[in-house]
């Protein structure tokens, strides 16, 4: 038993004089992880210690982000002019989605359109849909919120972007690749647009593996929803149903 | 007189059978402006139409922007390891410039850094600062709000950026562009860093003036504050004073 | 009295019935200039000064894009892997654009791939074409150079591209917007990717115009080529003939 | 049992004792690979597999950018307005860096300004120095060529660039970060324009280590030279001399 206490304080004395790596887990370990085994940064800023220990594994290099699942864009309901007609259908699929990537615990970004009340940071061509403070996708409006059924968790990441592509004019590659992000999973609507436009800018952008769901994706008809496909797989972008892809 | 209600029924015939551009005027006649003459459109978009009617002469080619103006970097009360040592004695120049501006209808935005609980989004170098959901300019957290005696107003913009640069991985460039911004006033913290990232920037994107007012920006030093206008001048760029700039 | 009410009611609807051209020199005259003819810029910030006197008038504001038309794309005698079936059958058209485009003293942008004989400049998914120094349009080499019958004429600008889109980590837009572009005209190879995406970019870019000459374009298959000018026409893409925008 | 807790206890010292590499191997070793030798990847997807062997090792996340060491920089004869007053005495040094950067199998990237004959590329406020076809680095042009002593390898990267920064507005970031480099070694010219902005981009976009070596850099004084040095290291830049860096 003695021999015990003095391996363990052996091994105290040998952590604590180890270099800052160490003293970085300790502290860690100390407010909260638990353990300290399966937090291995790559470097001493750690970009991954925020994610959960299941991400450490398989699904540490992937991330999921969800676009424009908001209710101007697939709730009938707020009569927006925006609506895609095939969205409200695959919201059970993108929350479905949601819940295996956390499960998984792959990075969550919600990706969502929030704009000036006087529309002056919208595209051009639909500007005249402002006015009066009020448009699609108003920042503060009810037509901004996400879809009812989906939420953003502690965790996850909240992205605005202002155009079709997630990655235009925003931080997201910053944020992705600075946390060792290489492969995207890719939902929401709608399919000729916001999600073709990110996923060609993800391949532009060196994404090894893009994979857009494609039964949790929509557009306003099934025959563009697919002709889109179509393209996108050209470029080698993987297009699994939600079962495909949740094997 | 029959003659001049002839004459004025004639006018209004004319006037509302002329194209959207005047159906365009005369409707935001009706609902607010009193006038139509000042409000000009460039195009059928009129991406100016927010702005106020003293824009739409002098100034309504420049924009402020405020470079982190935010308690954690200027209020020495917050303990901000990010605090700028000289950022404090500006507040008030900051305040009055933004009055000026104001005053003229130049369009005026707040840059301001809101950074992720983990700091995954923050510079590597600095994301030691962040820990237990808490760290430097932390969104929703009190070090992130403006300084006392600065408010965000109607009608202006509030733009969110990561990095040092107000341009870097934001839409500053397509919201202030699409606008028909070509001059720019700088003002805020710090002049080595995020001031002159934003001003190399803006000289590399072709605004045609780029303004730092010299007494409404401030770094650690004196000496490091001039060092940096004096080579933003060799750029360009001009320096005056408040005082020189309201006149 | 009354003749003077009819005659400056007279002028207001003259100035009224005008069309945007007229509001533009108006407003210029307006805020300053002091004189309603065209200001044809001088001296050092005289952005359009390299252009030719044709360009001064309509179409100054106008850029053609040619993309991508290069041996290893367009032409079959190459054996290239990047043929585009239905590319051969567009370089009388595009040649025919381009001739108009100077006529009209358009401003004329090649925009073409040039890749480093490693491939290590190319998307991931095509990487494995690149060997031994050889690969589609490697720089020097003769499938990067322009179909047989296009040629690059002074005045002309050549801009090197690395991924599908003419604006992806280019300074297009850079040297576009500082000549004061506003509008668009593509052609070149092809629809689904180079095209589309440069289109949708030019769009996210806030460029007013943007048109695609669909008889001087060309994809794999008509199909493709035809569903992907659809989704175009949906964000206000225009899509003329050769013949109708040359009228 | 003793003697197995011993003996745990023991390895778990010598791993923990381990440098960072040993982390990252194991780290790849518990997420699937099965070895904790090095994988060098091979095949279509295998961005290094064009550097030398050499570089498979401890240089391999490095590139080395030569910034703008062009003969209208620092090359006196030939009477250029851009003459940097610094540069000429620092070729030997640069030359002297890019030999050992090849020693080492890193990545070398030539940047260079290659402007139009017409100044249209060029920065708003330098146009002026642009008449007649002839200016400062025009492409083409004896000014645009490398300073005397200075060559482009094989396997060596030029990059063209028409701003300050060598990310502004070129698919420099794309070709590094396809390649795995996470730390950059810049030498050239000038220290408060082109060498800074690029060090402060590359910061912004997350290079780990970035370093300038302080005797292969120049500006137009030594004050102005230090004076951004000393900025420099504020945000975490390393500025060794080119013998420290070369040991």
């Amino acid at each position: 038993m003695p021999s015990h206490l003095a391996l363990l304080s052996c091994l105290l004395v040998l952590l604590l004089s180890l270099d800052k790596f160490l003293l970085h887990y300790l502290k860690r370990w100390l407010s909260g992880g638990g353990s300290i085994i399966p937090r291995i940064p790559t470097g001493a800023f750690s970009p991954r210690s925020h994610r959960t220990m299941a991400a450490a594994g398989k699904w540490s290099e992937t991330a999921m982000l969800i676009i424009d699942m908001q209710k101007d864009f697939v709730d009938p309901a707020m009569g927006s002019p925006m609506l895609v007609a095939g969205g409200e259908a695959v919201v059970p699929a993108v929350a479905e989605a949601v819940a295996v990537a956390r499960e998984r615990g792959i990075f969550v970004v919600w990706v969502v359109r929030e704009h000036d009340p006087s529309g002056r940071d919208v595209e051009l061509f639909r500007r005249h849909l402002y006015s009066g403070g009020k448009g699609p996708t108003v920042k503060g409006l009810k037509g901004a919120e996400l879809a009812d059924g989906l939420f953003i968790k502690e965790g996850d990441y909240k992205l605005v972007k202002t155009r079709f592509s997630a990655f235009f004019a925003t931080h997201l590659d910053s944020v992705l690749k600075t946390q060792g992000i290489k492969n995207l999973v890719i939902v929401g609507v709608q399919t000729p647009n916001c999600i073709r436009q990110t996923v060609y800018d993800a391949v532009e952008l060196d994404y090894e593996k893009v994979i857009v769901l494609i039964d949790a994706t929509a557009a306003a008809r099934p025959d563009i929803h697919l002709a889109n496909i179509r393209d996108m797989k050209t470029i080698s972008v993987e297009t699994p149903t939600l079962e495909e892809w949740r094997r």
